[in-house]
């Protein structure tokens, strides 16, 4: 009799537990559709990002990026989250100036072509009369090693191309752009007095793509500026007719003491369990070349959006969502390893961070890095994502910004299509106008329902 | 001992099959990798669509389209198909004419504002002095019914918006395009004398986006234009202000008698059953607006890169695979009808079909019409697919103009992601600039995987 009675007593919580799970399921099923409908129905997200593009870009340490610190935190109150702070935090500072120029010059030193180029982070300048010299194009370190002799005082010129033939634009990207960041210190190494490298980009254009570049502590600082695609290829070829050809190359660029700068965080509280934390964010600095729209003030803006769709939907999150706008990823990180701190320091959990820092295009997956149960979760989660176009969750890395944090449940990068991505990186092509509202939107409603769902069910 | 035989000649068999489908599968991944380098290596697709892109839009029956058929036919002789031949089929030929305009008037009958408009395929023009009437805004055909008796002598202005809330951009167009197809027949039942219609796109831009109306026969035919969504706005807002206010509209388009053109079809035949035929292909007619780029100028070059990259991998299909640019799949579909009845009347079996009409965006997918023996194969293809980013084959329609082919095995369509597709669909947006290479490369590359895979195993 006793067993007949847990038999029914199990059965009938199995029963409810089935119906219950259902009755979840459904629910988020239909919070998920709310929350794509009012992303694209709404496209607050774009109209906040036409904003942050018209204070224009976002180097760290610069007046712009201060501005657009304050324009976030408007932002965040305007939404009517629960919080929004400013860390403070030290960057590591930079400015291009008004001139970089190179050009192929003459017999008399007059210019006789002017190559498209722009600075490189980091980067030293030249003084007022630039440096003139021949130039060794080389493709990669070992090709410069073998021909270090012929290296001395000369302007190296790293030509490798990204290669678009690699399914993942990223692995392209990974493959070419040791030639930006390290070819100045190689190239001093063998006695080089500057450094062309040719844009790591997808597009063939002649727009030169930026980012950072570091020198090494045991050689000289030398100039270095990226080049446009086809002057590089012209580059190429005029030294094949004429291997004594000279440049002359000006930069006014200059690294300047660190600066203050801040971190923007805003969260909305867990209603059952505020201690437990889902972070969110990307890096709110950019270059500053373009408006830094893609790279990464939409990415950045869709985890805003994250916050501003739970508070438009009225939804109470269990567990806190919180967002962050780290500052400088681009050129020194220090935001992501302040925030790092504080998450050590504070007397919470986070349970799980998801990272927005590749482009806003439509939406394709997430990478995670977790064990396998937690893998499984989320994957079992793949229905209510559907719907915001999300095809999987696979093992990956997640981002530069989140994987500081050192204890943290599941660390998630959202993987958008990166097709375009590096047609428009770290350079004047990543505008506004590149962006598509629908597919911004599509990103921010997969990681709204990805860091809902956390919020309702842990990890 | 007879059993011992059988035993181990069975196992032998078993084996040796399995390493043969070890060795199979390799080679389809071997082969599929091969497939997508090149297409990402070379863009031909991409550069053949600029060739095409300068000839200009495509309209049927017009001089352009038979300067791109020549073009097509030079390009496929370029590649050495086997064959490329020229389908004659009448098409139903329209013209635009040099004017196309519609302003609010003030009461001396002076234009005071000009809307963005452009004349609907297949619409009578007016008269020289064009027309001049009120207004009455409508949302959908019902709302007309209702206000019908307000309807007589006026301009009917249809402005339900194309809905962004939807997930699929598609569905969103299915549900916004009764207005232009229909609108105009519906407007001369309840005593209208003109329309003008509210673009169906995604895009909140002045630019109006065309595309064919079929008239009623019982009713007159009146003048229909397209008007850009933020005049629609702004028209739909001085109506509120002013109820009376008058629009002059003046359109000199006309339709023509049919004209002659042609299917280009191409070929490469299969080595082993050349009579089993693997149809791929899209339309080559375009609307006059544009370069009709992305509808359909790059899928369908798309497909004949297929043959191209089957070329230049000197691949040999085991079956025949057929590349057909049909004519007039906007404005008639008589070369889908044409093609149709050869492949009825033709000495050979379909056993699938590839419709690229979706824009010339990342891969997605693939719809499949087919009995479920043969979506089980396909889906069983996924991992070679992979490498050309296609995630999924599931069933749903494939396209006009293959569908129209009475006996195939399966029609599929090709599902490149479609969140940009309306913003540039039947309009001046619709330009060889708005389409990014590797976006696609990628769908050729999907396409021609799919494409040797139904030729080497049939299904």
């Amino acid at each position: 009799m006793r067993k007949l009675f847990f038999a029914v007593l199990l059965s009938a919580l199995i029963i409810a537990e089935f119906i219950f799970s259902q009755d979840k399921s459904y629910y988020y099923h239909e919070t998920a559709k709310k929350v794509v409908t009012e992303a694209l129905n709404k496209s607050k997200g774009y109209e906040y990002l036409k904003e942050l593009c018209e204070i224009g870009p976002r180097l760290a340490g610069s007046k712009n990026s201060l501005k657009a610190i304050d324009w976030a935190v408007n932002k965040f109150k305007e939404i009517g989250v629960d919080t929004v702070w400013l860390q403070p935090v030290m960057v590591n500072s930079w400015e291009r100036g008004d001139i970089e120029t190179a050009a192929i010059i003459g017999s008399n030193n007059n210019p006789i072509y002017e190559l498209s180029v722009a600075s490189l982070g980091n980067s030293v300048g030249t003084d007022n009369d630039g440096i003139s010299a021949e130039v060794l194009e080389v493709h990669n370190f070992e090709e410069l090693k073998l021909l270090s002799e012929e290296a001395k005082s000369k302007i190296i010129f790293f030509n490798r191309p990204f290669d678009n033939t690699l399914i993942n634009t990223f692995e392209a990207y990974g493959k070419a752009v040791d030639q930006r960041i390290f070819g100045a210190a190689e190239a001093a190494k063998v006695g080089g007095i500057g450094v062309l490298v040719r844009s790591v980009t997808s597009l063939y254009d002649n727009v030169p793509h930026v980012g950072t570049m570091i020198y090494a502590d045991s050689v000289k600082q030398i100039p270095a500026a990226a080049l446009g695609t086809i002057d590089a290829d012209y580059l190429s070829g005029q030294l094949k007719k004429n291997p004594n050809l000279k440049i002359k190359m000006t930069l006014s660029c200059r690294s300047i003491p660190d600066q203050k700068s801040y971190n923007v965080i805003a969260e909305i509280r867990g209603i059952e369990k505020p201690e437990e934390v889902i972070v969110v964010g990307g890096h709110f600095d950019s270059w500053d070349k373009g408006d830094g729209a893609h790279d990464d003030g939409a990415p950045t803006l869709q985890t805003l959006e994250i916050l501003d769709l739970i508070k438009r939907l009225n939804l109470q999150p269990k567990r806190t969502i919180r967002c962050i706008f780290f500052m400088n990823e681009e050129n020194g990180s220090e935001g992501a390893v302040e925030y790092a701190k504080f998450a050590e320091s504070e007397n919470s959990t986070h349970i799980a961070a998801i990272e927005s820092d590749r482009g806003a295009f439509t939406p394709r997956g997430f990478y995670v890095t977790t064990d396998s149960t937690r893998l499984s979760k989320l994957q079992s989660w793949l229905p209510f994502l559907d719907h915001a176009l999300i095809e999987w969750i696979k093992p990956g890395g997640s981002g530069a910004d989140i994987s500081k944090i050192k204890i943290c449940g599941a660390l998630m990068g959202y993987v958008p299509d990166v097709q375009r991505y590096f047609d428009v990186h770290h350079s004047d092509n990543d505008v506004f106008e590149t962006v598509n509202s629908r597919e911004m939107e599509f990103g921010s409603a997969a990681m709204t329902i990805l860091a809902f769902l956390l919020s309702e069910e842990g990890i």
